[in-house]
């Protein structure tokens, strides 16, 4: 399989799925929808929801009934990056090469768009008219999935130890807890969910959640260590920050050849953790070795 | 029967459920789930909660069935609590005789707490281990009404508007727009959700929303009133403060007889909603009344 052209097409559906199944810019009031869209059509690389779709299909699922949920996962991620952009949290100017949130729209507004894409997100996972093909008890299954990947004992806590642990040095535990939480919660959660929705076995789901899992961490690594080699112009965003604000990372702990090294074995159980399924599960592995070899 | 024994009962299951079912005050990070539990459990009335609980009893369902729901409600006006108090929004010292969340925990606490409040909400909702009796899909309906009570369209919305136009007068438009959206929209949607768990039909189903509606309308101009009128140390906030922040309230608009009689409208055609409900709706007749003459 051509992987750049699959996310290309998976990156479309979903950015099709959002505009569809999300309040248009202009709806009233105009100033907190049209902060929702911005941030939402940034250019992200909708890495979350895709991972939503090809675990949907690794299961045995239909994509079609995977792409509400694999759109709440990315109203999550956005959500999370508005809040984690602002000046009492990590005050940033930038994001994705553009102005971040509170800076095009204020304070109030930022944070307002944040708490209606996190709402939005749960409003499309129970849209009635939605994913008439999937069984409401799977549905709920999904939902709690992804309720407890975003809350205060996943993403959330992570960046409520990120923050409060800015300035200092930090020890290997606390690391691994907010990478763990603050990025692989909702990775783990994108596989967990497309999973459940797909309508994975018991054993199928265990190690499509390990996968998501390794992948999550691996993946928080790589953009670790993408922000300390990284090419400011690539990422689009202020790089070489971390150090300067005293943040937890991987190659500040480890190293880079370590750092290097610990990405790519977690890479490496992940796909082992996929070798009991059959080619439907090739885009998973795909993105996996993606991740690893990513410049962005 | 005796509403104020009935409240303080319905208040104490309501608490017993939140302690139970949200992560301790100690549960990691502290930081987080104190500022959850300092908010949640600041001597709110649950009015939102009883409502719902009330809602599925007239419907002829079990309030053991709609508590978790009950406490998302209260989870999600928590968290819209804190968010309105931040500095970047109405910038609230005081909150029910207390300090605001972001006053004691700092700014970025105080939101990652409304965040997890909110998320939390969903997560309880979806809680795989509850609500065993009820039909999943009916929780999946329940949950809808949810997010689209609190998303953009409705409690964010009216959030929105409230914020961005402090210190213009008001027109009536924007005003009935701020009130059904900001207050009226959840307190429609602890109605509707407690009788869609109680297994409401349609036409009860409507009965029940539209005085749901109408109610919260009620509730939130009897809340201007209060302002208006109030004694500070009943309410244990500072009161007055809304015409000096050019807010839009009611008996600013049409002055305080005229709000009065429309509170006692709307309060009589919620009960008039109600009539073809047998004494199972008896709570929420009294709870009708009681928004009428709350005098905190």
């Amino acid at each position: 399989m051509n992987l750049a052209d699959y996310l290309r097409r998976r990156r479309r559906l979903v950015d099709g799925a959002l505009k569809r199944w999300i309040p248009a810019e202009d709806e009233f009031p105009p100033q907190v929808h049209k902060a929702m869209h911005y941030s939402l059509f940034a250019g992200g690389k909708r890495l979350r929801p895709i991972l939503t779709l090809a675990a949907a299909e690794a299961a045995g699922g239909r994509t079609r009934d995977a792409l509400p949920l694999a759109c709440s996962l990315e109203l999550i991620h956005t959500y999370s990056l508005i809040h984690d952009d602002l000046p009492s949290m990590d005050d940033d100017d930038l994001r994705r090469g553009k102005p971040t949130s509170h800076k095009v729209f204020g304070e109030a507004v930022a944070i307002l768009a944040g708490d209606a894409l996190l709402t939005e997100a749960f409003y499309l996972a129970s849209r009635p008219d939605l994913m008439k093909g999937v069984p409401p008890r799977r549905r709920i299954q999904a939902l709690w999935h992804l309720a407890r990947a975003a809350g205060s004992l996943g993403m959330v806590g992570g960046q409520t130890v990120d923050i409060l642990t800015q300035g200092r040095p930090a020890d290997a535990r606390t690391l691994e807890y907010i990478h763990t939480r603050k990025t692989g919660a909702l990775i783990a959660a994108s596989v967990a969910v497309g999973a459940v929705i797909g309508g994975a076995g018991l054993r199928s789901f265990r190690n499509l959640l390990a996968y998501g899992e390794k992948l999550g961490l691996a993946f928080q690594i790589t953009d670790d260590l993408l922000d300390a080699e990284g090419d400011e112009k690539k990422l689009g965003k202020a790089v070489r920050k971390d150090p300067s604000k005293g943040k937890a990372t991987y190659p500040a702990l480890y190293g880079i050849p370590e750092s290097r090294r610990k990405a790519r074995r977690l890479v490496e159980e992940a796909l082992a953790r996929l070798k009991s399924f059959d080619r439907r599960a090739n885009p998973l592995r795909e993105i996996a070795r993606f991740v690893l070899e990513r410049t962005n």
